[in-house]
């Protein structure tokens, strides 16, 4: 574990700084090429974007690029350690965005005192991009910004931390349900954790078919119901109507258990009290909610899901985010409506049960299975197909759903 | 002149739109490469930074950045067209820097109200960069900006359009006068605008000898005097005590000539009244204040500078900007101070008087004179020089005021 901190540091360090650098698009070694990328020749887009703006996603970079922007409030696993802190981790988000998507991605590392400082910042900056991915911003505060953000800005709004994660883990628990023979109107859902990914989780559960009062959400102090009167809107949306108070009480015969919370808060004892053929994703990182080999050793019948990179069934955020947005740019949608939240969805699941190219296997050397089944619901990170599917289904879905501004797919979907 | 127009806008659109893209600095290609680079590794930088904020240097790209940051309101010589119009001259300047001086620049346009609320958000989001460099934003806010900015943030703040241009027209300047057998402390000017450039260019000539009283600054309503009730605390700095009221008044027997104002304000008869071997930086773009062939026409012992690259003597901030913040980015200083321009006033104007190595002698084919004279005053953008010449006096001058945190000059400036 010390050497993976070594390589880890190493890795940031050397042989420069950071991860991200910028590069030159045009040729700038002439002085006809500065006078055309400056003075006297940056005039002529200045004016064509004063007289039209959207002449700007012709003449700038605008339209490919997306604002990594948090406060450091609710750092990984981590914690609010500022806004400095996080930088790695925004770096490290863009380098995904241009790794997976080749979206031109600048982290902002935001420093204010009320969540309505940090909007207004936000919101006067956000021009200069072609989306803003918000990120590890702690609940509840990131819910009021992301909303009052959607509304003020002209460009798409994302919390990767909630949509993200709800959408590649509603992808993976549809797959899992269908594969354990259970229907996702029927099923019954425990979620541990009530922070902004649980809440966005469940409520992506709900959209594609789950009963609200199947669901079971717990917080530090137990089981949210309709009693309690310590809860903000958003977990008060999942009060269930329920005497059940513990995790003890509703894990008993639930089909699925989704962990956003801590390590080890779930043991053997539960798990053997779940229904037959249950669906466990442990996702918190990178200790999760149980052990996978225990949960393993304790029943035969269970799919489990992890957030690790080293179990089957990773469910990563990385499976969307960078194709949600490929696809919001590039039909330049206004927002990222819940339509292609959802497309994203059965795209990412679709996915999983096609078979994988060689590239794939190749990438994967280690891992036993990639052919659909229980330790496969959900596509890998490296597969090459994530681009064109999810971004696809994304583009398509904004032109149906009236928000894209350039009606019709780009080319390179056409597949 | 349309074909020009054509050119500059078919240069910022195809093949793709805008001049800036972003690029990996570490390797993306494995899952290994991934888990350093995000989670689980990226924790690891997370917690050192949380620890120790100046390790952000160490595992970030902080330290090699600069964030170019306009609100648009004084775009080049074209007005108050809106943040979004001034995204290419940003993305322009941007360019500039990687190309000149390898700092990756980023782009921000602000959107706001107030000044203070450009101050304010430019406040939250400094710390994510090494430094920022303002630009493009009208007198007499640019002003307070650059003020509170410098107070409130932990990274230096300078604002081209009044440093770097004070800095490049000084260094001409002091050449120029020099050519002429003229002393700085002697020499009469008169300054034909009162903006943020011309303040700051008068106000950098007086720190390098100039005697205030010998500064004639003109506005639209003439010249700047002491009797004056209409004059902002900026513009009162430069009132003189004088019953001169005109251009023609105070153009007679001076030495120098600035034009920072708009083109064609000054006619050849005025040219005609100035001392013997004048000096004449005209310097409005495109269009100067006096069309040089008229000048040389007029009278036979003038120099004279424009902002033009197709004219001697180029007045251009590129001489400076990428090279005072690679000076102070490479020591780390907290801030710009005067002692840091002053030391870039005198590098540059020393630069001038070195032969030019062959590589800038290609770079300028039809250029007729590369050596220290009349027609040669200040360096060309072009010499490789610049960047170790300036950074370097930068960089010392920073050392010896004390505002570095990197106490050494790093090894690629020992020559």
């Amino acid at each position: 574990m010390s050497d993976i901190r070594q390589q880890a540091l190493d890795y940031h360090e050397f042989p420069v700084p950071g991860k991200m650098a910028v590069c030159l698009t045009k040729p700038a070694q002439s002085s006809h090429d500065l006078a055309l990328a400056y003075s006297p020749g940056v005039a002529e887009p200045v004016r064509e974007i004063a007289s039209d703006p959207v002449n700007a996603y012709r003449y700038t970079n605008k339209g490919n690029t997306v604002a990594v922007i948090s406060n450091g409030t609710a750092i990984l696993g981590l914690g609010n350690l500022g806004p400095l802190a996080s930088k790695p981790v925004m770096e490290g988000k863009a380098l995904l965005f241009k790794h997976f998507a080749n979206i031109d991605a600048t982290d902002i590392e935001v420093k204010h005192r009320t969540a309505e400082e940090f909007i207004n910042t936000v919101e006067a900056i956000a021009d200069t991009f072609g989306g803003i991915n918000l990120e590890d911003i702690k609940a509840p505060e990131c819910f009021e910004i992301e909303k009052e953000l959607i509304e003020r800005c002209n460009v798409p709004v994302f919390h990767d931390d909630q949509h993200g994660t709800a959408i590649v883990t509603t992808a993976g628990m549809l797959n899992a349900l269908e594969i354990q023979g259970k229907s996702i109107e029927d099923a019954v859902f425990v979620c541990m954790g009530a922070g902004a990914a649980a809440i966005a989780c469940m409520t992506m559960l709900v959209k594609c078919g789950a009963q609200r009062e199947n669901v079971y959400m717990l917080d530090r102090k137990g089981v949210i119901h309709t009693r309690r009167d310590d809860l903000n809107e958003y977990k008060a949306l999942f009060a269930n109507n329920t005497d059940k108070r513990t995790l003890q009480d509703v894990i008993k015969d639930a089909d699925a258990f989704l962990g956003l919370s801590g390590p080890n808060v779930i043991g053997a004892e539960e798990i053997a009290m779940m229904a037959p053929n249950p669906v466990i994703f442990a996702c918190s990182n990178p200790d999760p909610e149980i052990n996978p080999e225990l949960a393993h050793a304790t029943r035969s019948d269970l799919i489990m899901g992890t957030g690790r990179s080293d179990y089957p069934n990773q469910v990563n955020n990385v499976l969307c985010f960078p194709f949600i947005f490929r696809g919001a740019l590039d039909v330049r949608a206004s927002c990222i409506n819940d339509e292609m939240k959802i497309a994203a969805v059965h795209a990412l699941a679709a996915l999983a049960k096609e078979p994988v190219p060689a590239s794939v296997l190749e990438a994967y050397p280690q891992v036993s299975s990639l052919s659909f089944g229980p330790d496969y619901v959900l596509p890998k990170p490296m597969d090459p197909r994530l681009l064109p599917n999810v971004a696809r289904a994304v583009s398509q879905a904004a032109i149906d759903s009236g928000v894209a501004t350039i009606p019709t797919l780009p080319e390179h979907y056409q597949v």
